[in-house]
């Protein structure tokens, strides 16, 4: 039986682990070509010539196009349509792509690609985003480097630090991170008798991208069709045009024959998105007592050379720059910045993972100026139901981070903290460090957050859930079957899913902004009862019943409880027409009912009013001889609302924190010139499971009355924490503050030698 | 913030601990008298004379009454009325209350109750139910011994054991159980100016009180004000008259001064009320591959004299007689029986905790016969949602006993066994056990499960829940506040709980039956939604808003979202009317729409429709040179829908792991010729804390759309898995059968010996 709230393994285990489930990467359509993009490798130059005649005349290659032979705008972008599907005049970073080749075989793409000569004149390159907007910067646009600037301004603002006993002030700097899916970017495209375009595509939005292929290519978006099955990882990097308008545009240019592009690792670094780099400059002020009373901080976005979703993450990280707090008085300035770096865009946490670490280690910082414990200062500053937040937004919905802190505080890696650092070894260091994030859940205001279900018996007996949001790998579609089954009392051996494909499921959006089990979920939940209502009415028919009472879903069947007479569900199927099979509802997220005036320049995406929570605690281990740093032991406490599989939902926060490791301890992508230097996993460390502690997980289940069995989405907030909780853990071992990241062993032991800062060995950051 | 979900401390931890909460037994009224009882000290009787003149004539003693002075019926009982208040033509136990005393102090009132003669002529007793039966038995009531013969069939019934190629037999017993509360029973009443009789009293059901009152004295019950301050325990022995009728009584008489009694733990022992013994003949049929076919059992209650909720508590026994399983053909009889034992009635698990043992043990001998791992057995046989359950009833709500039995087995205390067993260390032998087990929710078919909710705005601005079930420790007003809280979005210092009270409070049933937080907790959420509703209403007339639109309510106040202007409820509480600020709902609990035929005989409670499961694992090690049982690990897996207070639930469950312990290994009434022997805590052995095992306790939390935020009451199902669970423990680790409780260190040295049952060398059960 398919119970809400209960750990029921994933449908898809066994087809995953045996290989038999089929990804985007394992589409060989019969006598598909193989295509392919040559890429400008430079970072800023203007385009005087592309030679495509050797390559042309290469045995084995159908086609070789440029962006003359783009039918449309040659523009594709989510919010701002400004980077070409292949670049004309000029190219804007290392990855820019100038040409499209398809051909027979891999090995004649990669001979063809190889031949294409770009005749390029280079111009001077801008790597940094403060140093794009002094006035003589190199221009990436001609209408100027700075793609937006907002301002949150709440209370008093900045001038409220005038009135604060207490203020610290620091700067931070986050790196850039890979998405390192394993399943790369890559799909396969192929056009019709009737000309429809149809996709079979690694992504997280087909229904979106359909839009972005029609604009870029001139095509009308209703004869395109997007089909995407699991995804081998997504984490962001997939929301967004990446292979789509190269497949469609090959696909015009085959002579009807299906064309597979499949982005290899080194291409994936190369041209894939990015998280955002961030310089921020925090001044928090605070009273005696420890109360929070003004904020001010700048924040520096680095947006590579195109918009993509640029400035949503910074809003996104605008509004939780003031972290899980009640600040009454704040001044929170971003700029997002076009450079020549790498494309940055959506990545899990989505802007508010590079905040956290600012509003964490200030927070520290005044815990130690003001001699307060850590942990007391967040409890007593901590955001409760009813609270402003830092854009002066009221909290309506549930709130539950104070319910984690004190849940860590309860933990004997809390308790036990002291004991455990005085135990270390010879030449080893121990520290403690805590923090405590939020994450906003969907779209924000100006772009609905909806989503649409179908939910079909079919005419075996079987209720088949047409699913609208891609499973990157995340667990959505067990998810969906555990609500039908819920709902409908059925087992996993009368449900199935049908994955997102723009001709057979409705737009549910994306599959990001930890949105997607909240908001089809809640669509689902409406039609699973309307399809219940449905099959009542029928089988009232079906008994002469006069009117449906005391009917009962059981497995298989529907059930008169007073005369104890049943009709299979295999009998209602083949009984009536689809249209008396079939449900479709939708749903749409609430929305925040008080939006600042500071938020006006925020078309889309501000504010959030939906939001979970969670509080991390770090045990580490230095050592003095080398710098490395051990992550011995963590815990991580998180509110979500209500769970709807505690195993999913582990395995989520386990994911996050795994990748929070990485970014905070090894994940550092060295950049010369625009170009990486290392875009590959020998060179790009990733942490593996041996890397990882053991990890504790406690969940806080409040309420959240609008979400489906009252859950909201926690897929992002795990990723926010453990940056910040394992810097101030450092911090506590070595006695040096670390403001940058990744933290290397370099600079620990930079740190370890007395120099004040840990970061002053290796610039932290490498751009 | 008081949020559903979240271990909120209890708000009465502090007024406990200090000892500033006052309980019922620390109520001291000014000008008070005792009251206090002449018990029968015989167990079967004639009266033939009741000499009260030499008390009556004593200093300082008020009144001496017998049954002539009672103005009523003298008949209590909730179901059968056939219980006197004062005992008149003859005893039927060893602790019927003959005379009632009055007097200035308790050492006056001591003396003249050992001045009281009563003249008895002793007739022969009975002291089993299955004697009791017999044609010459001696008669406890002229009507005859049996109180009631129920019997539930399902399918073909026992004839279907005749199909089965498996059957295994087995008789069990088990004995009484004493409450054993921290507070025994007591109370004060007093008469009012205007003839009413108030009374503050340790009871479970203040409302229902008044009738048995009402009736058993013929007073106009709305003449009687009762209430009921938290309770020092109560696990069903409070639920019904135990002191009530003899302080109204009292309070007639004592001209118009309070009176006040208290029993002491010798009298509670003799006087209260028991857990039911029950005898049991059970036979299980199976096919080959361990599908469970047909049960049939024959069940013998020995209810006492009167009948107290002896018939409904076998009716609930006789509902679980199959456990969480699906079994197509049964046949369940059982024997309600009279007897001069002391009186057996309502207790926590009230008569599951007995099939139980039977059930679960006779599953081991079927999993033993089939050679058959026995936790894959139950998990085949386990109730799904859909299915019937042992009386024919659907399951059509929440039936989370599978996914219990998974969680178990995949906990490491089950995945380690054979490990652990084997580290015993010398003259130790080590066994584990399991068991699956559910519990029925709510009063069933027959008597409405209601409760009436009033929440109020107070003129200061508090939100005031006026609570009608009683609050015995599990911390039900806990949870109460914690929904208010979570409604209205109010912290704990603006929420306030008025305890039971006919004269304050609404008619919400008895602290009984796992219903009250459901039953009430579903009542509450609607008072609370709709106070919401009116305090917007209001606040929008306040702020002259054309529409109740974009309000929020934060802690203290209510808000308008889009213009941020607010009305402290501190201003609604003062500016309106009562009826402004108070709302009042109420909730019925559903009811089963399939009632089996042979439920007819059962008036009240049965069937049930909603349950929760547990599944248990215990891991017990036997010292073989005593025979002493040392439960070392043990791990409770709990099904009940949401939890509302995750630390509230787990001090749920470990009490009653705990008393399930005593009542395995420890709790033995030593009984003779209906006289308790043991009357007392050094020789009736608790289990202590000492006693107890580390326990584990986990949660699945499966989804019951019924209940509050999705909870069901998990108070009782707890109790019922310890005793098979240990006994299953105990015949791994010695190899020989346990079908008898308690399990005492001789019965268990005996089967060390090589008897076939570890039983056989005590008797077991004494009576």
């Amino acid at each position: 039986m398919l119970e809400v709230g209960y750990s029921v393994p994933r449908f898809d285990a066994r087809s995953k682990v045996t290989g038999e489930e089929k990804y985007a990467a394992d589409c060989f359509p019969e006598g598909f070509a193989w295509g392919g993009v040559k890429r400008a490798g430079i970072a800023h130059a203007k385009i005087v010539g592309i030679e495509t005649a050797p390559a042309r005349a290469l045995a084995g290659v159908i086609a070789v196009l440029t962006h003359q032979d783009v039918p449309g705008t040659n523009r594709q972008g989510l919010v701002h349509k400004d980077q070409p599907v292949l670049a004309a005049e000029k190219v804007r970073h290392w990855g820019d792509p100038v040409a499209l080749v398809i051909a027979e075989s891999r090995e004649t793409l990669a001979r063809a690609l190889s031949l294409i000569r770009v005749d390029l004149e280079p111009l001077p390159g801008v790597f940094d985003a403060e140093q794009a907007l002094r006035p003589q910067a190199p221009l990436v646009h001609e209408s100027g480097n700075l793609l937006l600037k907002g301002e949150i301004r709440a209370g008093k603002g900045e001038d409220a630090l005038g009135e604060c006993e207490i203020v610290v002030e620091e700067t931070f700097e986050v790196p850039f991170q890979e998405h390192a899916f394993i399943e790369t970017e890559n799909g396969v495209a192929w056009q019709e008798a009737d000309g429809t375009i149809c996709m079979h595509v690694s992504s997280q939005a087909p229904f979106r991208d359909r839009f972005e292929i029609a604009h870029a290519l001139g095509i009308d978006p209703l004869k395109i069709r997007v089909s995407s099955p699991y995804l081998g990882g997504g984490f962001g990097g997939k929301d967004g045009a990446t292979v789509q308008c190269l497949l469609a545009l090959a696909a015009l240019n085959s002579g009807g024959r299906p064309v597979k592009m499949s982005w290899d690792r080194e291409e994936s670094f190369v041209a894939g998105y990015k998280r955002h780099p961030v310089r921020m400059y925090y001044r928090l002020g605070a009273r005696p007592d420890g109360t929070l009373h003004g904020l001010h901080c700048r924040l520096y976005w680095d947006t590579g050379p195109y918009a993509h979703l640029g400035g949503e993450v910074m809003e996104l990280g605008m509004e939780h720059a003031g972290g899980p707090y009640r600040i009454p008085n704040t001044e929170i300035e971003g700029w997002c910045v076009y450079t020549n770096n790498p494309i940055s865009g959506a990545m899990r946490g989505f802007g508010v993972c590079q905040v956290s670490f600012a509003f964490e280690r200030v927070m520290d910082l005044l815990a130690k100026k003001l001699g307060m414990d850590p942990l007391a200062l967040r409890i007593k500053n901590g955001l409760r139901r009813g609270d402003k937040n830092c854009c002066g937004v009221t909290m309506v919905h549930s709130t539950g981070i104070v319910p984690c802190l004190e849940a860590l505080g309860r933990h004997r890696l809390w308790t036990e903290r002291d004991e455990w650092k005085r135990s270390a070894g010879p030449f080893k260091r121990r520290g403690t460090g805590i923090a405590a994030v939020l994450n906003a859940m969907g779209y924000g205001r100006g772009l609905p957050d909806s989503a649409i279900a179908r939910v079909e018996l079919t005419p075996e007996g079987k209720i088949r859930v047409f699913c609208g949001v891609v499973d990157m790998g995340q667990g959505n579609s067990n998810a969906f079957l555990q609500i039908a089954g819920e709902i409908l009392c059925q087992d996993s051996s009368c449900v199935e899913l049908v994955h997102p494909d723009t001709g057979r499921t409705h737009p549910s959006g994306s599959s990001s902004a930890g949105r997607t089990t909240y908001t089809y979920g809640n669509a689902l939940i409406r039609a699973c009862e309307e399809l219940k209502a449905k099959l009542f009415h029928r089988t009232a028919l079906f008994l002469m019943l006069d009117e449906p009472r005391g009917l009962a879903l059981a497995p298989g069947a529907v059930r008169h409880l007073p005369t104890n007479r049943e009709v299979p569900l295999a009998m209602l199927g083949k009984s009536f027409p689809e249209s008396d099979r079939v449900c479709i509802s939708e749903y749409v997220m609430p929305v925040a009912q008080d939006v600042p005036d500071t938020g006006k320049d925020f078309s889309i995406g501000f504010p959030h009013v939906l939001f979970s929570h969670a509080a991390h605690i770090a045990c580490v281990e230095v050592d003095e001889l080398t710098g490395k740093v051990t992550v011995e032991k963590y815990l991580a406490v998180t509110e979500g609302g209500r769970i709807i599989n505690p195993q999913g939902f582990e395995q989520q926060v386990h994911g996050a924190v795994g990748q929070g490791i990485g970014y905070a301890l090894m994940e550092r992508l060295m950049m010369k010139d625009g170009r990486i230097l290392n875009p590959d996993f020998t060179n790009y460390i990733l942490p593996t499971s041996l890397d990882l502690p053991d990890l504790d997980s406690i969940a806080v289940e409040t309420v959240e009355p609008t979400g489906p069995f009252g859950m909201k989405g926690i897929g992002e907030v795990g990723i926010n924490a453990p940056l910040p909780a394992i810097a101030s853990a450092i911090e506590d071992a070595v006695g040096a503050a670390v403001n940058r990241a990744p933290i290397s062993a370099a600079c620990v032991l930079h740190a370890l030698s007395g120099r004040e800062r840990a970061n002053d060995a290796d610039g932290g950051v490498q751009r």
